[in-house]
């Protein structure tokens, strides 16, 4: 395989000679009823792609598949998939989609198959969730849990809390709520001891999720709750399981009713499809909600390995958003979701890519010197247009926009207003905005003129089921796999968050070191 | 007064010569603990403003106080408090400050004494809240009411949701709790649906907040809720009071409890202090906790009035950011307060500046050609931390990052782990992080060095009290105010949310007009 930076290929100058007119273009005239019809790519979970209100004509698509040819982005994502060495700064394998069937390969590492590894961890929560839903495990009282709190931070929290609250009113509409979940996260003492507030104690189960074992923040907020368990009379040793990896010092100890195992191979921004998302999930929806949601993202995974670009959301996603940013120049991407279900993906997504390719060395540790990730950003549907749409209809700076909508809400609960339901009102919003986005208006008064030419997709399926949620998640974990084969990257790692944890050890150690930061601790109390 | 576009003053001329210098600028190096000691702005409410990692040297800082005299930014804000006509679009008076003493001057309008009114709405709905409390206002049953839900969208909502948020931990640790809060905006009706389910209805009083009384999505969903309680046997007229204008068809209505009102000078993201926050604040936390919030909002207006920059935490925030955005060119900017209370408060921002300084025409509806508003986006404190900071600290692009953080935590219940307590550890992280930022790392490995040199601001106090709540909430509208008499715009009106709007009637209509839109509907169901 050919690792180039991105500045040193062909596709490079072919797509930097078409920027001049990429920038003049007028998608808002190319968007016709035809257009919008024929602009789809398939995606998985009964999902689809529309990609109409994008300024891509048939000259930029054609430049956009040389670009994935020559930087052999399918190529790369086979590679990862046969486990090579792709989290390159570490050493690692990158193994997330071995979550979900690896579309059909087997990766061994240390003679040790891996896949089997895996399965046996998702056997074995999924037993333990049906345990605990017939009431043979219970609490330290004998009774019953009602309620899962994860503790965790990062993504241990981001990534699972998003697909929890994507599918609690689905489940409720569907009966499938089985254990109330609430997340900890913030080591702000003020989020463990709300949320510890929340929950009747006596029938809480905690999971405690921290890959390495050492999470500061996490080893903080299980203290704390365990002191706030022995001061109510319980054994926390009852109301405690750990999701970490086998060497962490979590594992294999009798201070957890059981603990769940991922490795190395699954980053923290990756892990919503381990036992880091699938404990809490299966907890509360059931593990066949889990599997289900499994399913899609395995299908999601399979179709990415499609070479043609117009046949493969996740490429052709892409292959645009890097036109995008490093050709037309824009530095941030807006994700809004019209589901109320999907209030928190945004901040799942803003990790994913920003923590994954907010980079500027390549996969060798060499500086580059193109733009890499964009600033990723995003607040549920019609909220946003009642707020920040003013600057991105009328801002001085253009921002890309992903939209996500659905036929049908989760609750299936509506009312109709003045002939139409509220998911109607919901869904011609969002109609309404893709074209207001795209074709502006004129007006004698500037101040009510719309420039249009800011454009938009949108990821658009019949209802967020979990199927449809594990496609949607595995769309975005391969667009950014795509968009770092493309920058040359190794999006799997996160050495820019070690710094601060480094400096914040040293001021709580009492020897800060650097004299501005010592006063800065005495302006904070610490 | 001078109205002059930004880029025909000699203040602009002047900073477009320093920028080159500043870009190389090495803020790190200049941030000793002298700096960090005496570079404090004194704030209302018990903050303080420390700019000591802005990359700002006294040649900037005087260019910066010439600018702010050049475009008469006191004088502007003075015009404004004298009840000029400042949202010039719509041809308004601006008079949110009047909501908290307008610095003690006096505005009337037809002959009308506006601070009279705004005084005797406050008094209002403070004698509703207590009798709310005291028991003589009953839910139809003639329960006493436990919950207060807020119906409103935008302004209706994100500020007032903001600010229930902040005070909910501590208002519990002090004993001001008295009914519990909850939020309905979005039109998605799993939005509605899921609410109302979390309430007991017959203890509940649903808020509805339209200052037009024809915000589609706000009127959906009161009828949503309407037709829930109707269903429960429950008599909506007792359950429901309304915050709207005079003028409005929710006005003087008897379908309502009570109705209180606000008026044309006070924009929607400019409304937490006006009933549509005080109403819910005041029922859930009692009348004096709002009031102690509008003394430090008013506090923080009468410092704004200072010309000195250094002495005014507003001014010299929206200098510095000016100085950011245009001749640095950082697009966007992240706010990162350290306080899990605050969670909600960056999306307020996000609308209050994005909203109001998102804009290409200037305040005569002329076009202008230099950047306004940046993106704002946020998450709380260490949350981030585990996210996207991979990007802030070694990403392609520069983000300015305005930190927020409190000694105390708000409900005062904390733990010590390893000699220290989670605040300690929440604010040894906060110091750590800015000095990361500012100061970076060297590395013979170049995938672990930090460039530095990215700028951040600390908002500082003690504790978050509705008081200090108050003073921050103000902070920032004053910023954004002065921003935008920097850049010349209209911060007050906002065309730009418009087009969506009418084109999601002409779909709901039947008749979209145009073929793409209908196409687009189509795919989603309408």
């Amino acid at each position: 395989m050919n690792y180039l930076d991105f500045d040193k290929t062909g596709a490079y100058k072919k797509l930097s000679d078409l920027a001049a007119k990429g920038k003049t273009f007028d998608s808002g005239a190319l968007l016709t009823a035809e257009r919008v019809v024929s602009s789809i790519a398939p995606m998985a979970g009964g999902l689809s792609y529309s990609w109409a209100a994008k300024a891509a004509d048939p000259a930029l698509l054609s430049a956009l598949q040389n670009l994935s040819e020559e930087q052999e982005l399918i190529g790369k994502y086979n590679a990862l998939l046969d486990g090579e060495t792709m989290n390159t700064g570490e050493g690692r394998k990158v193994l997330h989609h071995l979550l979900r069937g690896q579309a059909g390969r087997r990766v061994s590492h240390e003679g040790k198959d891996i896949g089997s590894f895996y399965r046996l961890e998702l056997d074995r929560f999924s037993a333990f969730a049906e345990n605990v839903h017939n009431g043979n495990i219970r609490g330290s009282t004998g009774k019953r849990f009602t309620a899962a709190v994860q503790i965790g931070i990062g993504g241990s929290d981001l990534g699972p809390r998003a697909l929890y609250l994507a599918l609690e009113q689905w489940a409720a509409a569907e009966g499938r709520r089985r254990l109330r979940g609430a997340f900890i996260s913030n080591v702000d003492p003020d989020d463990a001891a709300q949320t510890a507030a929340s929950v009747p104690l006596d029938e809480t189960l905690f999971i405690l999720v921290s890959k390495s074992g050492t999470t500061q923040e996490t080893l903080a907020n299980e203290l704390f709750v365990k002191e706030k368990l022995l001061k109510a009379g319980l054994d926390p040793s009852k109301h405690l399981v750990a999701v970490t990896s086998e060497t962490s010092p979590l594992s294999h100890n009798p201070a957890y009713l059981d603990s769940f195992y991922i490795d190395d191979f699954i980053g923290g921004r990756y892990s919503s499809t381990s036992a880091a998302g699938g404990v809490i999930l299966s907890l509360a929806f059931g593990p066949d909600t889990f599997k289900e949601l499994l399913d899609g993202a395995g299908e999601a995974d399979a179709l990415a390995l499609e070479p043609d670009i117009l046949k493969n959301a996740a490429l052709l996603d892409a292959l645009i958003g890097v036109w995008e940013r490093n050709f037309l120049n824009y530095p941030a991407t807006a994700v809004l979701p019209y589901s109320q279900a999907l209030s928190r993906f945004p901040a799942h997504l803003q990790q994913l890519d920003m923590e994954s390719n907010g980079k500027r060395v390549n996969r060798n540790g060499q500086r580059i010197n193109y733009a890499t990730g964009p600033v990723v950003f995003g607040e549920p549907g019609t909220n946003g247009q009642h707020s920040f749409y003013q600057l991105l209809h009328q801002g001085a700076s253009i921002v890309p926009l992903q939209f996500v909508g659905f036929t049908e809400s989760q609750l299936r609960e509506d009312i109709s207003v003045e002939n139409s339901t509220s998911q109607a009102k919901l869904n011609a919003n969002l109609a309404a905005q893709i074209v207001a986005f795209a074709k502006g208006k004129t007006d004698s008064n500037r101040n009510k003129e719309f420039p249009g030419c800011r454009p938009s997709s949108l990821i658009y399926g019949k209802r967020l089921t979990p199927k449809a949620l594990g496609a949607l998640l595995a769309h975005f974990e391969n667009k950014v796999m795509f968009q770092g084969f493309i920058w040359n990257l190794n999006s799997f790692d996160q050495e820019g968050v070690q710094l601060g944890k480094l400096l914040a050890k040293k001021v709580l150690s009492g020897d800060a070191g650097d004299d501005a930061l010592k006063a800065y601790a005495k302006l904070l109390g610490v």
